[in-house]
């Protein structure tokens, strides 16, 4: 059906024109209703050059209110998209609550060119494939409408085409390869997008040959989807059916047997020897373009920011940032929890730690209420995605947990009361979490057993000994940079 | 002074040893001071690489908490910095309310290293220099704290150690070069240095030959100057002594002679010759690589939209943006008033369309005094020398007002009222801004008379007809390119 799908009835001329008004109004009248929605609408029009996506465009942004639209329209990808993972510009230029967004040139029709240029094996294209499913679903689940366009030019079409245009100074030598490449093209095209099609993001593929006809049925198309999805006011909130959510065995978190603290002299030179080797591995990581991810997370007072001083001592500060997370601000509440995170992705050859992660989702927000039980447990899923993403692309994610004992918690947030310079560092809601260090063990537990995978494993550091812990972390970051540099 | 400067007195080991944790808990307490601030801190480490600037800012990383503090380090340019004004990645990279940045390579630095490899004539510095001082004047009236560090290394020194690594495998040729164009490279130093030297913004030299002597005077210089900073607590409010007030003249908006509304097939005709005249300079413009900015203010119900609309609709999706300025977010907020703008300006060969614009500091934050009276009055300066960089930078800024009359708003208001789809467009905001009609006159007319550049001219668009408007609008884009295109 797709090789030779044309739409049988033309639109003509007049009908054109009564159409036209009564088109825009609608789609106006939707724009307005959908700013109102807390959520973002996202139209993905792709197909060939050939299919007057350009144009369709063009007349979208004249029938709509061009100043409550964006279009997010990729060239040649430049130095800073390529030292970042695939997805990174998709979700940095996504729509926040209440916008729309059209995308020329997306996530799957250049991956689909991609693959047809030979920039990508078959092999990656089906890892990509994946991906894309998560990252659509991701957004579907979140509350976003994607709406996805192909547009699609029938052989016969671009044969007649080319011939007309063979001997005119319009010729384009790329219409004759398409031409050539057509039918191998269009498998390519057919099994990708069946295979992007997902419940609330499939595929509609319109005939592009005839430019009137095409950008009414394209319209047509977004009034009815923006439309649905305004009357639905959609509850879709889905869980993650694969998380194995814990019994109460609390294993993981146990302390282990007491060692003894590493102190004196003995700390001093096994830190030195340390903080030396990470340092030239920081410089074998830049020569090799290799960003790295370390992520820090831990009880109240498990010693964090110490752990993360000593971790960036030995390096350069140009090639590291550490993002400390707090509660997210308006503009990063309006968009989905990963955005804020994906943004800050290091370049190739960088390093960024984060102090707190997008773990909060299934920590902090689990417990307090700030996420439904439905979003927290879908999390696990978007997390693994996002981080095998960083993976496929090179980069190294690290993952630390910093665990103590109830009972080492309570001695720190004491001794801090009563030290002058770290009095600020405590806070009544410090003791509230406490209370609830149960509920937190049920949620640090599941965070292990869903987000442990074999690329980007956890790491639980006993640190009721500060030092020990720290030695701990810098010695987990230099074995995984070793084991990093080998495998890729 | 500067050629032979060295510090005479050089911090020992021991002295170091028992100045260091003094060091470090001051830096560490001023910074928490700083973050309750509602203004940041920008310190700049200049200096030649081989004065230790890499070093220094490792030590302060050691010293100070790493996870509030950002450290902007600048390699070789990329594609997306080249694209842009001088300064638009500094202004990207501002800390905000509370935060403190050390920016390695900055400006001035990077001026000067620009002139020294003959990238920027001496008169292009020289014009680069009034930027570096309007850009840092007002970031401090608007309350931040600048601390500019300049690392010298003497000659001398430099040319013992040059003499010491020749015949290692240490020896770099740079270090060779260096040397021999010192006193030339320090001639230019000093100048631009002194040149860029302002109130509250004054270069400090510090000996870089010593390490240990070097980084406590860095930080010694930090502390006190933080310090100051946070004892005065400064309301060092600066007005702009240029501006002329206007004294109620009221000359610019009065409506002329109404001309006749042109209608019909007349208009439709100009209009489209207009739009395909201005689609093809916008390929021009692409070709050339050259961006445009447009800013587009006006009364209420002036037309603002509508003549966006007819100005996009013959242009390529891909090749526009158009920026809706709403009130700023918490973190625009949190930075200074142009750094919004800064961030969404385009990128060469492209074009923003403003919808409302950085011209809201002195209308409505003047009118209803959410900016003070010294923070409108010197936003005129401040705005013109961020047009003039844009321009500088080979953008074309084209700025229009769109006048109505008292009562052609009136007349609107109502038929908005009445009209199903449009009154959504209505609000009692709007009738409460017609009761200051007087005070926005008066502050539209000390705008013009304030910001009406050579290159940055505003076009003042009579509005009591749509139609007439629109093709004005056009008209001017289509006049201003043409004459872009010749001068670029």
């Amino acid at each position: 059906m797709f090789e030779n799908y044309q739409s049988k009835n033309k639109v003509s001329k007049d009908d054109y024109k009564s159409l036209e008004q009564s088109l825009r109004n609608q789609l106006q009248q939707l724009q307005w209703q959908a700013a109102k929605q807390k959520k973002p609408v996202i139209v993905v029009i792709a197909g060939d050059d050939r299919s007057g996506r350009h144009e369709t465009i063009n007349t979208l942004s004249k029938w709509m209110d061009p100043r409550f639209l964006t279009v997010n329209a990729y060239g040649p990808s430049r130095s800073d998209d390529d030292a970042k993972p695939f997805f990174w510009r998709f979700w940095r230029d996504l729509p926040g609550a209440g916008e729309i967004a059209i995308y020329l040139r997306d996530w799957t029709s250049t991956s689909i060119v991609q693959n047809l240029n030979d920039d990508i094996s078959d092999k990656k294209l089906k890892k990509r494939i994946q991906f894309i499913r998560s990252f659509e679903k991701g957004l579907i689940d979140d509350g976003a409408l994607i709406i996805k366009i192909w547009l699609h030019i029938a052989k016969p079409v671009l044969k007649e085409r080319v011939k007309e245009f063979r001997n005119t100074p319009y010729f384009d030598k790329k219409d004759e390869l398409a031409l050539r490449n057509y039918d191998h093209a269009i498998e390519t095209i057919k099994g990708t997008l069946s295979q992007c099609n997902q419940k609330q993001a499939k595929w509609k593929v319109i005939d592009g040959s005839h430019e009137r006809t095409r950008d009414v049925a394209v319209a047509q198309h977004l009034i009815k989807n923006i439309g649905q999805w305004l009357d639905l006011n959609q509850n879709n909130e889905s869980g993650c059916k694969n998380a194995k959510l814990n019994k109460g065995s609390f294993s993981r978190l146990k302390m282990p047997e007491e060692d003894h603290a590493i102190t004196g002299n003995t700390y001093k030179n096994k830190l030195e020897k340390l903080q030396s080797k990470f340092r030239q591995q920081m410089f074998d990581l830049q020569k090799r373009n290799l960003p790295v991810v370390i992520a820090f997370e831990g009880w109240d007072a498990a010693g964090k920011g110490g752990a993360i001083r000593r971790l960036v001592a030995p390096l350069d500060a140009g090639f590291y940032r550490i993002r400390p997370i707090a509660k997210p601000t308006e503009e990063e509440y309006a968009h989905h929890y990963l955005w804020r995170f994906w943004k800050q992705i290091p370049r190739n050859g960088h390093m960024t730690i984060f102090d707190r992660s997008w773990y909060g989702r299934v920590l902090v927000e689990r417990i307090e209420g700030f996420a439904s039980i439905n979003e927290w447990s879908r999390a696990f899923n978007e997390i693994n995605s996002f981080e095998a993403q960083l993976h496929q692309h090179g980069c190294l994610v690290i993952k630390f947990w910093l665990n103590i004992s109830n009972e080492e918690q309570l001695r720190r947030f004491q001794e801090r009361e009563v030290t002058p310079h770290k009095k600020f560092k405590i806070t009544e809601e410090d003791y509230r979490n406490r209370d609830r260090w149960e509920d937190y063990t049920l949620a640090i537990e599941d965070m292990i057993e869903n987000t442990s995978t074999q690329n980007c494993p956890w790491h639980i550091i006993s640190s009721n000994h500060k030092n020990n812990a720290r030695l701990q972390v810098l010695e987990t970051c230099v074995k995984s940079i070793k084991r990093h540099l080998k495998s890729y």
